[in-house]
């Protein structure tokens, strides 16, 4: 219900809106929702609004409201509608209304306020002196209807609620989050660029963000090595013959990229299944030799729209932790079990505890182009997995149409900083692609038998985890992760000899230490490095040279007093390998 | 002297076989070179050429050389050579010739001998009794000019020499070479596969295979950041916009896979140089910021054509241990040394040492398509890359017209088992690029300067690097690097808890070891083990669970009798530590 008048409070205010645009610069409409916090409305008008415009905006508005125009909904027969919106010149809601028609839709409903009516499935408040609160936030441009080809049309996203209290709540979350969002953040902390020249959706790990990754990568190779994965490398692009077997030919082409490699057809590749498959069906396999566990840390490419692309969360070449594993039919249960033991283990080490499960079924509606269609393997491994999940006693949400096309999933969901739900792990049940591959193995019986396939993640994609991280952490990542774990920094100049023979000391340890010897303050030096989010500050002067000793301040402690080198080198080695957070 | 005398018979090989040709199967002549290590002649004959029709073929060519034809050389004015060829119907090389009188040619040579005469070069033998030593060594297929567009011809390929001493030595080298030869023993042991639905150049490592890429990725980064290098992780694609300023897109286009981003023009990248130069951009660097070390464990793609590709030396993506060093012109000798430093430390640790330099030069006569036009900037590249290597003697042979297109190379030659030289790594200095990409640092007065970059890899492409540590050490990878460290054999079903108990201790310790509790005999699992290569085999049995020992069999060593667990434990994990060799 809370959701319900919320969605409402949202709807009118993009009319109020859209009606002030239309008075102050005639604005022609193009869509206006309500979304995920708030609402947004494009539109075409001569003026190019700018934020300066936003307060005249509102101030319109909010004489709208005062006005206590009534809303009223009306029917009208499709044809009528059409040769209204065409006399208005709506040409963006002439086309909406076109499309209506050609789906066979005989009337649509109008709401109207005043002199500005438009057509709109609603609901909306009863009249627009009801809206008390609201915000314009910001503009944006966005191409008609998504597409590139089409005209750019002006946008401005708003916000709109019951009270005061609840803006407030909302701005200061928003303040918040913008301070965490990664975007943001990982730039200042110099985690990653983006270059004009590379494009968009690209980006680039510096060597502080690279650290990260590296370390990330080698603590899960590791962990699923000990937990029996086998580590595969396979090649970033096939002919799309491959892809023809698996189905990403027929259900996938559109997110692939396709290469024309000297008359030969090839596409880099959207997932890393098939590449491991080969690796199985290269050899003669028994029920002795499963459950086979493949993983591998897999570059793919997804082909997104320009306009889709985001900071580390979208982005057109990324890295997952992926892996396959072929079990018979008897193995399936221990082995989801370990998979989701797995994902618990990465998430709780990495303090990202706070997820939630969703279960993704196929929609046999859409079965033709989104699925592999196979009703019974689609019934088959539905009924299969929501036996594990319950028996496992998982709370989930079911979510129709979101399956892989070949198989259900269980997803492991996260909301980013400013509440907006991602999907940041997958774990699908697969009996389709061992058919479409003819995967085989040989049973007691020396019968030649199907495994089951589950494809798995355990810490997700790489990129997107990291944006997790800093804007979980807040930049402040836990000292096995910083790129720069300890900063050193002398009192004066003639300290720095000493401050060098630490820092030969701690690196030769392993530790990933830095030295400030520049000619700032050392105030402005330690105020840098705490801007930097380094777990431990080192400073050192007389007293820690005579004592070899380094003065040691932990971010988020403060000071620690002095220290034998010996014992902070203890401290931290042991920080850094049990992985531990603050 | 005696290259030029191996040459001649070469190519008088060539003549008599394709005479044998003619006589047996009417057969019309493609291209018949001389090459390193013998000869082949491209043909086309309605009759399909087998295995078993070599010794025929070579009956023939005994005949021949028995007739002891004299060969005789005349010069033909060009529209006589083409009207001869045609009416001999040597199609072929009809289209040779009229290419001849194209590019300006008057007259060509022919060799007679006895009915058969063709259009040549030469030189040859003086009579076709010279040829005492020769054979017939293999066939296959191959298009007419290389194109698959063009006939698909039959070739033979065959080798001459003057002695039979000489023929049996070669014979023997091939024979040790065809056991060590990486694309058959890298299969036979399972460390990479191909597959027909994925494509020619892309192999896929399995497990075992991928933790030797792992082990050496790892201690190269490793060893580089100990150096002071700083590792990046930068995408696979870019916009050609990107590749328009390196210049890839004027002189390497062939090279690359272009790629349509739904409308946006891009391509995979076959260097990272571009990529790593963005992340230099997006600061603001000073001249006590230098030099800066980026390194990239860095997957390229080359278009390579498909005739081209083979095992894991000739691929489409391969995997470069790729660093820039960005400097200033006072640091660029000593930044070199450290490089050549690195690339010896690196080669002497894999035994991989009996390398030599090339000195790759420019040729400034191919300027304009090959190379960026910057002849001074040529000129000072060359001079400053001489003068480090003489100063640091070197003993290198130079190439002209092998320089990468933007700067002089220092290319580090290997020679694989069949004798074939290749580059494994490359050092380059460049004056170019920094130029193009508008590079700079702010000097000690304050002014903007360009910084100069060296082009480097450690250990070169990891692909073609893993197929020469194949080749070198047979297949027996020293203990740090096999796939497989231990197995441990149970002599009985008896002993298998204690093999299990062994496993799990040395599992734990970080050796990678395996049990085989198969049902094959003793002596069967001991010799599926030495076949496997493992460096130790650790039998169990009564006398083994009593002593908590295992008995030790060493490769290439034999039986080292009984040790404690924990002594085994501790001189295996200083083996694997210290990257020792037997």
């Amino acid at each position: 219900m809370e959701n319900e008048k919320q969605e409402i409070l949202n709807h009118s205010a993009t009319h109020i809106m859209m009606q002030a645009l239309s008075r102050l610069y005639g604005a022609i409409p193009g869509v206006g929702p309500a979304i995920e916090n708030g609402f947004y409305h494009d539109f075409e008008a001569e003026h190019q609004v700018t934020e300066k415009d936003l307060p005249a905006i509102e101030a319109e508005m909010k004489k709208i409201t005062k006005e206590n125009l009534p809303i009223e909904r009306k029917m009208l027969p499709i044809d009528e509608a059409i040769k209204l919106l065409k006399k208005k010149k709506y040409k963006y809601t002439v086309e909406l209304a076109e499309e209506l028609k050609q789906q066979g839709e005989t009337e649509v409903s109008f709401y109207d306020q005043g002199e500005f009516s438009n057509m709109c499935r609603g609901p909306h408040l009863a009249s627009t002196g009801e809206l008390k609160v609201f915000k314009l936030m910001k503009i944006a441009g966005a191409y008609w209807r998504g597409d590139a080809k089409n005209k750019m049309l002006q946008r401005i996203y708003g916000v709109a609620f019951a009270t005061k209290e609840e803006l407030a709540d909302h701005l200061k979350m928003l303040a918040e989050a913008e301070k965490r969002d990664h975007n943001k953040l990982g730039r200042e902390l110099g985690l990653f660029i983006t270059s004009e020249l590379i494009g968009q959706g690209l980006p680039l790990f510096t060597p502080k963000g690279t650290i990260i990754q590296q370390t990330l990568r080698r603590w899960i190779e590791d962990e699923e090595q000990k937990r029996g994965y086998q580590l595969t490398m396979t090649p970033f692009m096939a002919k799309s013959d491959l892809y023809k077997v698996s189905g990403h030919w027929d259900h996938y082409r559109d997110g692939m990229f396709i290469i024309d490699a000297s008359g030969e057809e090839m596409a880099l590749r959207p997932m890393t299944c098939p590449f491991q498959f080969q690796i199985y069906n290269s050899q003669l396999r028994s029920y002795r030799d499963l459950p086979i566990r493949y993983n591998e840390t897999s570059t793919l490419f997804r082909n997104e729209e320009s306009g889709e692309m985001h900071g580390l969360i979208r982005i057109r070449q990324f890295t997952l932790s992926e892996g396959h594993l072929i079990c018979r039919m008897d193995q399936l249960e221990k082995e989801f079990e370990g998979v989701l033991d797995l994902i618990n283990y990465v998430m709780k080490t990495l303090r990202l505890e706070d997820y939630t499960y969703r279960f993704s079924k196929w929609d046999p509606a859409n079965k033709k182009g989104k699925y592999i269609d196979n009703a019974p393997a689609w019934e088959e491994s539905q009924k299969v997995l929501k036996k594990i999940l319950d028996k496992n006693k998982l709370v989930y949400t079911e979510a129709e149409g979101e399956a892989a096309f070949y198989g259900p999933k269980l997803d492991i969901q996260m909301k980013n900083v400013y509440g907006k739900e991602d999907t940041i792990i997958t774990v699908q049940i697969d009996f389709a692609l061992p058919e479409r591959f003819d995967m085989t193995y040989i049973d007691q019986q020396g019968k030649k038998v199907r495994p089951i396939i589950i494809h798995r993640s355990s810490i997700g994609c790489y990129e997107r985890t990291i944006a997790m991280l800093i804007e979980r952490y807040a930049g402040a990542f836990p000292t096995w992760l910083s790129p720069v774990q300890a900063t050193i920094i002398p009192v004066s100049e003639k300290f720095v000899d000493y401050g060098n023979e630490v820092l030969g000391q701690l690196k030769d340890a392993g530790v990933r230490v830095e030295i400030d010897d520049s000619d700032e303050s050392l105030g402005k030096r330690i105020r840098n490095a705490e801007k930097q989010k380094t777990p431990y500050i080192l400073v050192v002067g007389e007293k820690e040279v005579e004592a070899k000793e380094v003065a040691v301040r932990k971010r988020g402690v403060g000071d620690l007093g002095s220290q034998k080198i010996e014992d902070f080198e203890k401290t931290i080695l042991k920080e850094i390998k049990e992985r531990l957070s603050e």
